[in-house]
This record gives C-alpha cells, structure tokens and sequence, in this order.
C-alpha cells in the first residue's frame, strides 16, 4: 500500500554504535519487538519529544535522564505497547526497563533512554524485558540496522531507514538512522519514533541545534491527520568515532554536516507520509510569496490537513476550489486572493485567484490522478515559502482508524 | 441517513413576509432551485457571512447592500450554482439577478440581498433568474415555508426549519427559520445558509447583536471537517408586524427574545450536523472547568474535528486514548492533565487523566454505540465552559467527498 517506497537497501555500519532485538513478547507473538542500542563511550545524544501534554511515561523519563548530562550509552526501544496513559505505575516500569538495560551495559541507569510504541492504557510488561535482556545484551552487534528497522514497526507496512555518507576533510562521516510510524496515523500503535546515529564528531550544543533545524524541516513538516503522538521522539547520537577535530557551529563542515542530515530526516519523514495508513498518493504542499515562514506554514498545513483537499486527492480530483477555500480560511492577515495562483506540479490553474483562461481539467486530472504530485500556491505578498509533506485520505483511512482496537 | 432529523412540522407565517419558489432550472431539472423572500416595508436586517477570504460573488454584493442601510425587502437566493471563483462576471451576473428581483418588487436594487448555494467556479445563468422572475415575484404568499427549505437544499436530505413564538407584554411574538447545508461538508455543493425572519419590532443595532450572539452559540459552534464555505450567510429580518414597542438592548424582553432567537438558530446548526454526508452520530463536546471560553472553544474544536476521534465514534468505540491526545495537543497553556476528567455522557472513564479502577470498556462502548452521546471533558482550571457540535468521520464520508465532482 505504500506510495512508492521500498525497504532500505545498503544501511551503512556507524562505528561506534552496536545493535540487537529480540523477540520478548511484549506483545506481539514471534516477532522481535525490542530493540537495544549500544552507544560507545564519550557519544553525544541529542533528542527532541512529542510536544503533545498528554506524553507518555518513556518520555517522561528520558528528559529527566537527558537532564544528567550527556552520558548517553544505550537506548531502549519496544514495540507494541506505548505505555501511555498509565500513571506512576507506568512510569516505574520504564524505570525498571532502564535498570535492566543499563545492568547488561554495565552503566547507571540515567545512562539509558526508554521509548515506547504500540498500545495505550495498558501496563508495560516488565517481566518481558527481564527474560529477554540477557539475550538482548549479548547479541549486540554493528551490522543489525535492518533487523533495527523491522523491529520497532507497529502498523508500518514498510520498515524504513536510510544512510548517507560524506566526506569532511578527507574524513568519511556516516549517518545512518532508522524511522517507524507517522503522525498519530493509528494512535493506539502509532508514535513517530527515529533514530539517527553517525560517527562524527560534534559539539554537543551543535548536535542539539543541527537535530532541531533538521526535524523542522522534516518531521515537522508532515501531517497525515493533524494528531500528534504521546510517544514521539527523535534522537541523535554522535559516537564522533569518525575522528579529527568537532564540527562546531558556523563551520562549513558543520554546515555540510547539517545538510546531509536534514536530507536524511527528510526521507525518514517522507517515508513514513509514504507509509500512511490507507494513504494512495503522497502530496507535497509547497507554498510560495508568502510574508513569513509562519504565514507560509499556515497555509500549508491548512491545506494539508483539509479532509476536503484530501479526499479529492484520494479521487484523483484537482478540485481548485477545496484548495483555494482552505487558503481562504487559514487566517493569514489581510489576503488578498486575487494575488494568489494555483499550479499543480506545472500545470496552472488559477491566476489571480480566478480559473486561468487556458485550464483545462484534463490537464489537472492528469496531474491530480498520479501518485506523486505537488500543490503550487503562490500568494504573492512576500518572498518567504515552505514546504510540507502530506498523504490522501481514502477509505482505508477511515476502515483502519474505525476498526483498529487494542 | 440523517440523524434523528426529521423534516419540519408546523412553519408559523411571520406577518410582513411572504415567499414563493419555482424551478427556474439554474441546475436541478424539474426542482424549485430558486426563492425570494418578501419583507414588509419598514423590516430591520441583520445578517453575518462566512470568514473565509475566498467569498463568492453574492456575499461581496449583499455587504455591500447592506451599508445602504436598513432598507431591505427582497431575498433572493438559487440553488445549484454558488457563483463563487467566478471573477467580474459572477460579480455582474449577482447584481443583474438582484435587479431582475428589485424590479419584480418595485424597489431599488440595493434593496435585494442574493444567496447562492451550489457549485464553484461555473457562471450563474442570468437568463433562468429572467424566465423565472415574473413567476416567482407572483407566486409570494405567506405560507410557503416548507416549499422555501426544500427549495434551498442541495445535498442535504432532509429539509431544515423551526418555529418559535413567545409572549412578550401581550404580544404573540413568532420567529420562523429555515437552514441548509453544513460547514464545507461538500464544498462544491455546499455553504450553510440560514433565514429567519420575526415579526417583532426590534432596534437595528440590537438585533444585529442578538444574531451575531445567537450564531456564536449555534452556527459558530458546530463542526463537521473544519472546513468553511465560501457563500455561508445567516440572516434575520423583523418586520415589526407583531407591533407594540421597539426591543432594545438590555431590556428583559428583549432578553427573553434573544434567547428564543439562540434557541431556534441551535435547532436550525444541529439540524445542519444531523444531516451532514455520511454522519452516523450526532456528538456534543461539553468542556468545562476552563479558564476561559476561548481555551474551552480550542479543546472543543480539537477534539471535535480530530480526525481519529471521529473515526473512532464512527466505530463506536469509547477511544479515550485519541480523546486525551486531542486536549493534550490543543495548545493550551501549562496544561496539566492530570486535572483533567474524561465522561462519555455519565461513564466516567478517566479521573486525574488515568483510567478511573471502576471503568469498564462496556459501559463507555454502551454510550458509545448510541446515535448520539456527549464526550464531556473537565479541565480542572478554571469556571468556563462551552458546547460544540459535530459529528462522526464515516466511509461515506469519504465516498461522497472523494466522488462527487459536479
């Protein structure tokens, strides 16, 4: 069912960094549903969180553990139960699970972040981590991306990772990171998780401000339908096993290394869109001559999250209309549609806010009836634009999210 | 389909208006698709339009009628053509049909106020509003308020409209209403709107806030995919008729009018979301215990446009996890969820934002699968409160937004 995408291909080693699942049965029979990370010492871990109030335990706990410094040297990751929604309890369990890891490590346990995916409201098996741990901690190895990949899917149909390599003064810098899940596509077993890792060297602030630029850029500019997580998490180590001097802010090599990263989170991001649930055609939203960056996502995301706009794409219907109403309604100050065109991908439709003359809804259709396509707007008041990254809404949109239950 | 709807009963003439409609064939064949409204000489209007930037032709016409001043005795309004997207032309083509009515009235034609409803991006056919008008302007009577709700309707399917009379100092006050269409539910055949008409004699500028107050707490506060149209109109005319002094602001009777006036429009706003395409349940959003109505209205519309919340209720399934993710991504501040209760009607399922012991899945289920039910979430923080209406995300809702194209 995923538009145009495949499982990863080549995912690259990054030294320093070791992987292992197995299957616990925390909830899911015969499938590996837990997953731990080893980071060698003296990494680097930068992380952003779901910014939604109602967060889980395992968020909780790893911006306290964060809190500690950056002594980051495992990370634990299960599939199949969110623990979410399940108080003082749930938040000991995470505890628990972060002990058990950091015993195998030989490490304290604020040395370990805890994440979760799957169901919420339910308890989080501790039993299962204390069985599978030993197993766990001893099969840790470099090459274990896609087994990585597959083990943290819940209601992905795709396991989704990508690596990417650059050369920084004649050193070769890897960066290779895994993804699952999008939005709160199926909320009880969503959660968008990812984890990136390289070798390279960076100041930690760096890190930190290279992982935010990055996911605004990526992770946060894709809706499949405007919910957003309890679980969300997106973390980046650096092992800076790579060698040499640290990338710092303001450096070119800091700068190249901010590229290659956001072009990795972008395909993450893009691959979970991909992999929405029911989604049939995958739809970039690209807003230009707007005033300001955050007039030009207001209108992205109004557009992008419009059940209209979305199910007339689910049709295959380039509907000028649907477009040009949420643009009417996404509250930008003072609009002027009679500036405002209208292309889907080269194809215009509307100028001056009015159907152009020489349109033809064959052209449209033919654009519209693709499984890729881009909405074009250009408000004509500004310089600033962006883009963001959205799906269809189908039936099996509607199928999933009514049927799915825990 | 619709939810416990059924078409109107008794529609009370209001003296000093009189209605006729006829199939003047705009796009329906062999269906009246068009309606005009007499008003007595000496009617006061008040009327409020959609917000949308994107307006069609007749609403830019009817605001400016309106700064002629109070001077109003002809509504004409046509289904089946929106006149929106539609440029210069459609703006021409709402002033020619406006006179052809002034015309037939003998008055001017910044007298007449027109309505359309129907298709975007096509030309209004002048030439059916000139076959038609000497007919229409003809049939006028007093007692054709069911002809004039079913006239109206696009894709609705049951015919909306209400009657209220009240007592005030020995005068039988009536108030008569009839509505169409919901939100942008299909926006190519959309738009709500609204005309009720009295015969009390009501000061302008009161009666201009007793609508905008009445559409806050009726029209203004119903949702079905949060999409807004580009024609939405809501009129009220009085014509005075029933005699005897002027309301004015702040009397007590003119008090007890504006609360039957609230009343009528929230029968006329739940009649629009009863009949939204696809709804299977008609779902109220009571939030209380907030600081203000403005935090109360954002968790309201959260929840109540969240897409996996409506699939959920669509299922029948008392989702309290999507419910608690709604109110935790609202945006409001130093939300503490642990305040928060949650109640499906009078099952309380969560208490302190954890699942109350004594909940069980049964019983939310059992309010859950009823055609209509309150999701009733208490923020602990403060003394407001508001109610939204919406309704549940269906498979066709999808089928019908994704197929229909006119």
């Amino acid at each position: 069912m995923a538009v145009n995408l495949s499982p990863p291909e080549h995912l690259a080693p990054v030294a320093g960094v070791e992987l292992a699942t197995i299957a616990a049965g925390i909830r899911y029979r015969n499938r590996p549903d837990l997953l731990l990370i080893r980071l060698a010492e003296g990494s680097r871990v930068a992380a952003v969180f779901t910014r939604n109030a109602f967060c889980a335990a395992p968020v909780t706990l790893a911006r306290q553990h964060l809190r500690h410094g950056p002594q980051v040297r495992g990370l634990l990751i299960n599939a199949g139960n969110a623990n979410a929604g399940t108080g003082a309890a749930g938040l000991q369990a995470a505890q628990r699970s972060c002990e058990l890891a950091a015993d195998a490590l030989g490490v304290a346990a604020h040395c370990v972040l805890p994440f979760s995916t799957g169901v919420i409201g339910a308890q989080l098996p501790v039993a299962a981590f204390e069985r599978g741990m030993p197993a766990l901690a001893s099969g840790l190895a470099a090459d274990r991306w896609h087994d990585a990949a597959r083990c943290i899917m819940t209601t992905d149909t795709v396991a989704k990772g990508f690596s990417r390599q650059l050369e920084l003064s004649g050193r070769r810098i890897t960066l290779t990171g895994i993804a699952k899940g999008a939005g709160m596509i199926r909320p009880d077993m969503a959660t968008m998780l990812a984890f990136i890792t390289t070798d390279a060297p960076v100041e930690p602030g760096a890190l930190q401000r290279a992982l935010e630029q990055a996911v605004d850029d990526s992770f946060n500019a894709i809706t499949v339908d405007g919910d957003t997580s309890t679980n969300d998490a997106c973390v980046l180590a650096a092992t800076g096993q790579a060698g040499g001097a640290e990338l710092v802010a303001g450096d070119e090599e800091y700068l190249l290394f901010c590229d290659a990263l956001k072009a990795l989170c972008q395909s993450l991001a893009q691959a979970c869109v991909r992999d929405a649930e029911g989604a049939t055609r995958f739809i970039t939203v690209k807003i230009s001559g707007a005033r300001d960056r955050d007039e030009a996502r207001k209108v992205a995301y109004t557009i992008a999250e419009s059940p209209l706009v979305k199910t007339a794409a689910f049709a295959g219907d380039p509907n000028w209309g649907r477009i040009l109403a949420a643009v009417g309604r996404s509250g930008i100050e003072a609009l002027d549609l009679s500036d405002v065109d209208l292309f889907l991908d080269d194809v215009c439709l509307l100028r001056g806010g009015e159907p152009d003359p020489d349109y033809r809804e064959e052209a449209g259709a033919r654009v519209a009836r693709q499984a890729e396509f881009c909405i074009d707007v250009r408000l004509g008041r500004g310089q600033a634009e962006t883009r963001v990254w959205t799906c269809d809404y189908s039936y099996d949109y509607v199928k999933i999210n009514a049927e799915y239950r825990s």
